[in-house]
């Protein structure tokens, strides 16, 4: 899924935007502030709404878009409101807009469409969306034109999709440099309970235990807890309307997780009984497995090795190193630098495609450069 | 905590190391091996020995030490060896070296101790410590000078425990960089069940999740899950035994834990019962609580500001980006490289002295580059 792909020179030059005429966006928080940073940026006509009059100076302040005026005739609205106002947005705008495609960016997908049925909107113009994207800040003023780049923007077609429409809401994902991924609306919210609902409920819980602890205890914390309970610093708000509107899904994960615990619990419990060890190491295996197979960063990209170089980070140093894996004709699909306070030097990990190790390895050697490791990972 | 500050010439500096005599370190694995390069540094003898011929060699090749002879008498003897035969080596060093206080780096302070008490070896001169140290990579070969820097070192004591070697192990930690905290067995063991290992099986169950689902939704995953189960990447073996020394504080937080689970779960179910939105509020907000009162802002170093610039991923871009870098004398103090699939260009999060942003900015931009967004995050 998530492979460095390389990246092109097309990347400097202007694109040229995809979706055509005005584009009306609903709710100028992150997303829809964001959105409007990278359609005005393409040179797209842009108007603005949101219930709240400094939300929207903001936006439009920080150059997302202009207001919207009664006079619009938009191609393509985005809904991008709060959970639980969006049904009644998008039935409201696809009533004012009678030609426009509507399409929304909340994170659940089925109970918006539930609704708009029961109401019985004209569903043949919408299409259900969502930007796999955010930052932990929220509001216009966190908003950037880049948030979207490479994340999957799930498009949700159903029987009453047009074709037309649907390559509209495509043409926004790519616009903003996102990658569509066509699924149902039941599909997607089964995906983002295990991938996004149920981890933040997990973190939260986890967090939620450190309340009791004393102080000594906590000040043993590591990196480890610190990025296992990173998402528990989220808004309530927002996610008890997340997690209510997609309770069914989440509930079943958390039931199946509430089965492992209780099993791992009772195996450490009783270390005696069979198969009591053997319960332990197969959570922490499964554990293993389960996270490789993540796309991205720590889901390591199978795809490339790493070659772990020590660099000295005084200025120039890493231009060098750059500068001569360029001249052995590596190409650096990812890197990460780490170096501590008291470190004698820096270790860049660079990961290349397998072929291009030995050139990498040995070129760099005989530069005088000292390779710390090269693995697999 | 663990911040990452520039590899700063005061670093290189040879301090004075507060250990004296020989340090002999049993175990020449991750923490051995790094304690090992650490005191050396320091020029203090380190003698190394290691079950495992191979393992050794690495670490002496690294320059973590020399080989231990038998006539070695050390002031010192850190036991570095797997939790299960963590007692058995104490209580052979102690009995070898009649002179020397034994300590040990075990991530258990409670079992050992029990189980040496119940063999009646002499304790007068053993002292528990743990690191809250390490690297996600293992062995010799990952060792670094570095991980203990900035971080707690645990050291238990007890009525048996003389002032002087309390001390020497206290000078230990100190050499090393690291914080001594004081602390008994028992709350030593319940600390690490909270904040550490209690998380390494939340991560590990909840990536176990992952099995089953099929790939289009783990394709949906961000960074937010993927930071919850990073951990679940850690090693079987290590702690099945980590896990089954701590049982019962461990147990303790499982079942605290399949409580708060049990109960939000049932709300979701019940979203009309009373309490129900409450009780999932609560969670988040719990949640927010409790990870506001871990230390260290999430890993994320406050003293630096970040510069994101676009960078095509061809050979040489990164050379060019960071030579210039150098010749705009910017520091690079840490950096990110992000892209992912459909990306029309590559992200570099650069970190650098809050002095430096301007420099870096406008140099960049001058020579042609463009610059994503600079944060203070």
């Amino acid at each position: 899924m998530s492979q460095s792909t390389g990246v092109s020179a097309r990347a400097a030059a202007p694109r040229r935007a995809r979706v055509q005429g005005t584009v009306r966006i609903v709710g100028a928080g992150l997303l829809g502030a964001s959105i409007g940073h990278a359609l005005s940026a393409l040179g797209i006509d842009v108007a603005l709404d949101d219930t709240s009059p400094s939300q929207l100076r903001l936006a439009v302040d920080y150059g997302a878009g202009r207001r919207a005026a009664d006079t619009d005739e938009p191609a393509l609205i985005v809904v991008a409101v709060p959970p639980d106002v969006t049904a009644d947005v998008i039935e409201r705008e696809l009533a004012r807009h009678p030609s426009a495609v509507v399409t929304d960016v909340a994170s659940v997908k089925l109970e918006p469409l539930r609704a708009l049925r029961a109401r019985g909107a004209d569903l043949t113009r919408y299409i259900g969306s969502h930007p796999l994207a955010g930052r932990e800040r929220g509001g216009a003023i966190a908003a950037r034109a880049d948030i979207f780049v490479g994340r999957p923007w799930v498009v949700c077609r159903d029987e009453e999709t047009s074709p037309a429409d649907l390559a509209l809401v495509e043409a926004l994902a790519l616009d903003l440099g996102a990658t569509p991924v066509e699924m149902s609306p039941e599909d997607h919210d089964r995906a983002v309970a295990l991938v996004s609902h149920v981890p933040q409920l997990i973190a939260s819980l986890l967090a939620g235990r450190f309340l009791g602890a004393p102080d000594a205890s906590l000040g043993l914390a590591g990196q480890g807890v610190r990025d296992t309970t990173r998402i528990a610093a989220s808004a309530p708000e927002l996610w008890v309307q997340i997690l209510g509107a997609n309770a069914e899904p989440v509930v079943d994960v958390l039931d199946a997780l509430a089965a492992d615990l209780g099993a791992v619990a009772d195996a450490l419990r009783e270390p005696d009984a069979s198969g009591s060890r053997r319960t332990v190491a197969d959570t922490i295996r499964r554990g293993n497995e389960g996270v490789e197979r993540l796309p991205g960063k720590h889901g390591q990209n199978r795809r490339f090795e790493t070659v772990v170089v020590m660099v000295d980070d005084t200025p120039g140093q890493l231009g060098r190193l750059f500068g001569e894996l360029g001249e052995l004709d590596v190409n650096v699909e990812d890197l990460r630098l780490e170096h501590s306070p008291g470190a004698q030097f820096g270790l860049a990990e660079i990961s290349v495609v397998p072929s291009a190790v030995t050139r990498a390895v040995e070129g760099l050697e005989e530069r005088g450069w000292k390779i710390a490791s090269t693995t697999n990972d």
